[in-house]
């Protein structure tokens, strides 16, 4: 025993020396998109503060559309894939351009600026990622380690903007192969994460929290409605990943000039913002959400929100769709929740996370989320709901690249792509 | 997109029935592990605070040994593998038989009764597993399916004994194939989970809960100290891992005959209980673990029960190293925590769980495990320790059947088995 343990003790000189290689790496990644990551936190939220006291900006959003498409087409990327780039990065080690972090950077500030319904998180996982590759490559790891770091790099952007660093990682190692771990990644990422949360936290930021009003105690009613509602946001989850594509999908056959897309994409969203008569679906909507969590939602606006993120979005407008998906969620919980018994807060927070895992298929990330956002009280709620989302929302997706490496029904091994 | 989504409502048809079903199932395990698992705890802290009281039935121990040894002969179990036997059960769906379950209960409660060194969870996950094995035999499960409803008795094994479902699932999804999450099994753990949860809730036997005396706010010294202890756990849980195997190969090396092993075994235990003058490493010490939680603990109290738990489970005594590994995990954090910059509350809870994802390999479970014990506070230190001592904890592991599918240090397929 002594002779293994000493032998445990000189292999582990190598193993603390990659360790300790990866911890630095680490820090330092979170600490660049820490920093690039509280700035974009900032201007977003200084653009709509500017939005909102300045409602008339909407108006500008077909021309903000016409920018970025110029600015993707100038930096050549205008084929971009947007999030399912980092994906494949991870996946099958594709490069990614350090362009991706400007480009999706100013995209980004001008969707929310203008009041296009997009979220933030899409957004930081390309900048996150794209940086991190940039540097794998500028220090010259190989093709194995350039995933690790491009990992870390998605996990300190989700942290820098959300505050929850577990949530990051898991996210991270969990959601590019759903079913498969890419534990060598986490401890590069954790470090990574704290590193950006802690600069958000220097900065003043305080990570996003939101307060449940009540968690029902385990009862058997309690299971049975939890399983209700996991059951409904799994539908809702196809219905918002099918919209996501199709409107895509018909944009493109209809308007094949990139520029005459973004153009009445805009306009439709603006059409469709005036006839609505509220401001409630442009930007991320952060406060919908948190009002929905506090238990308060109107019936149709998780229809409206999948409409108008489908329509800004599908048009080329950036900003990634996990935001959404938190609004879609949180004020389908919220409308449903009364209806089958449930605490409208508490099923608003629930119903999150389960539209969350339904569109990512990522349950895991999604039940650390709520642990993060709400506290550990109701986990065993959170978890019922995503598991039942996660097992009967199919095999769809937000992302077509993600590959799904296990049947959702049975032990099996089938590698398929969501769609 | 409406003809698509028409297809995913007919598809889910089948879906929702599969689901139903799996729910159902998931029920039905959870009462059934539930009600036995409750009948277990009560057993075990009934015969815990009688030997509590009886201090001199501790000299029955060798006895009670020969008593086990004697069982499992009968019963023809006597090459039987512990917990590896459900791992493998699950892995390649080898047939767990029912005797089992008599079997390692008995035996379990004649180790705490008499003083062994060990835990229970061990045990849980074998009834569990078992009986989860059994009922899908009878009611003629495919052998895909047979290993799901093995996973839900896990679960509710571990979930009925600690009162943390949600790590009880977690765990008994990843802990077969280190890397790959079996998340098809996630329904029917979960349920099955709360089920047993709820049931031991409604006998009063309240779960687990620890109350850390503060979480440090993130800061580059609080992360820099809890990498610190996560490294040290990583060495600790190597040694408990070839403390476990080493003895376990010296008794039987020594003693061919499995009497005079668990006998001399049990003369064992008792002397070095007597030189130590101390009852602190007979049973579980849930007691002890509690106080170091609390901030209490001996110094060579790590030391000691790695002995003493290698010596008694080693000689063919019964009921698991989980624990066992908290009670390590916990005293040993509690005494090192203040030399790195921790308070002794923290660190113990902190390295309960690292400790515990050194030895069991999984990371995800052991940052739920804290989560469910301490709260959400610490959520980032608990993953960034448990990270660690994965990392640095190489390829050692309590159970031999355990597969590490993917390497520690990169993204690359390994299908290593633990040493």
């Amino acid at each position: 025993m002594l002779e293994r343990l000493n032998r445990y003790l000189e292999g582990s000189e190598k193993g603390v020396y990659v360790f300790l290689i990866w911890s630095f790496i680490g820090a330092v990644i979170g600490a660049v998109v820490g920093v690039v990551g509280i700035i974009f936190h900032i201007l977003l939220e200084e653009v709509t503060a500017f939005r909102m006291s300045h409602p008339w900006i909407l108006f500008l959003l077909p021309l903000g559309g016409l920018v970025i498409a110029g600015l993707y087409h100038l930096l050549r990327m205008q084929n971009d894939r947007g999030t399912n780039l980092i994906l494949i990065a991870v996946r099958v080690n594709e490069k990614v351009s350090l362009r991706l972090t400007p480009l999706i950077f100013i995209s980004t500030i001008i969707t929310h600026l203008l009041g296009g319904s997009a979220g933030r998180e899409g957004a930081a996982l390309q900048i996150g990622g794209s940086i991190g590759s940039f540097i794998g490559r500028k220090i010259k790891l190989d093709e194995k380690d350039e995933r690790i770091i491009t990992m870390c790099g998605m996990s300190a952007g989700f942290a820098a903007l959300f505050g929850t660093p577990v949530a990051a990682v898991v996210f991270s190692m969990e959601v590019i192969t759903v079913g498969i771990m890419h534990y060598s990644a986490i401890v590069p990422s954790i470090i990574a994460a704290i590193t950006a949360t802690g600069i958000s936290m220097a900065c003043g930021v305080t990570p996003t929290a939101f307060t449940l009003e009540s968690v029902p105690s385990l009862s058997p009613s309690g299971v049975g409605s939890v399983i209700l509602l996991g059951m409904f946001c799994a539908g809702v989850s196809v219905l918002f990943c099918l919209a996501m594509e199709t409107a895509g999908k018909y944009y493109k056959q209809i308007f094949k000039n990139g520029y005459i897309r973004i153009f009445v994409g805009g306009c439709i969203v603006v059409a469709i913002t005036l006839l609505l008569g509220t401001r409630d679906y442009n930007g991320a909507g952060m406060d919908v959400i948190a009002r929905a969590i506090a238990g308060e939602a109107e019936y149709p606006a998780f229809l409206w929100k999948i409409l108008l993120t489908a329509l800004t979005l599908g048009a080329g407008y950036k900003g990634g769709e996990i935001v959404p998906s938190f609004f879609v969620g949180a004020t389908f919980g919220c409308v449903i929740g009364p209806w089958i018994g449930l605490p409208a807060s508490f099923a608003a927070g629930t119903g999150m996370a389960a539209l969350f895992c339904g569109v990512t298929n990522c349950p895991i990330a999604s039940v650390i989320l709520c642990v993060e956002l709400f506290g550990a009280e109701g986990i065993a709620y959170y978890t019922l709901a995503c598991a039942v989302s996660y097992m009967l929302s199919g095999y769809y997706g937000l992302y077509s690249e993600q590959k799904i490496m296990y049947s959702k029904m049975q032990p099996e091994f089938i590698n398929k792509s969501v769609h």
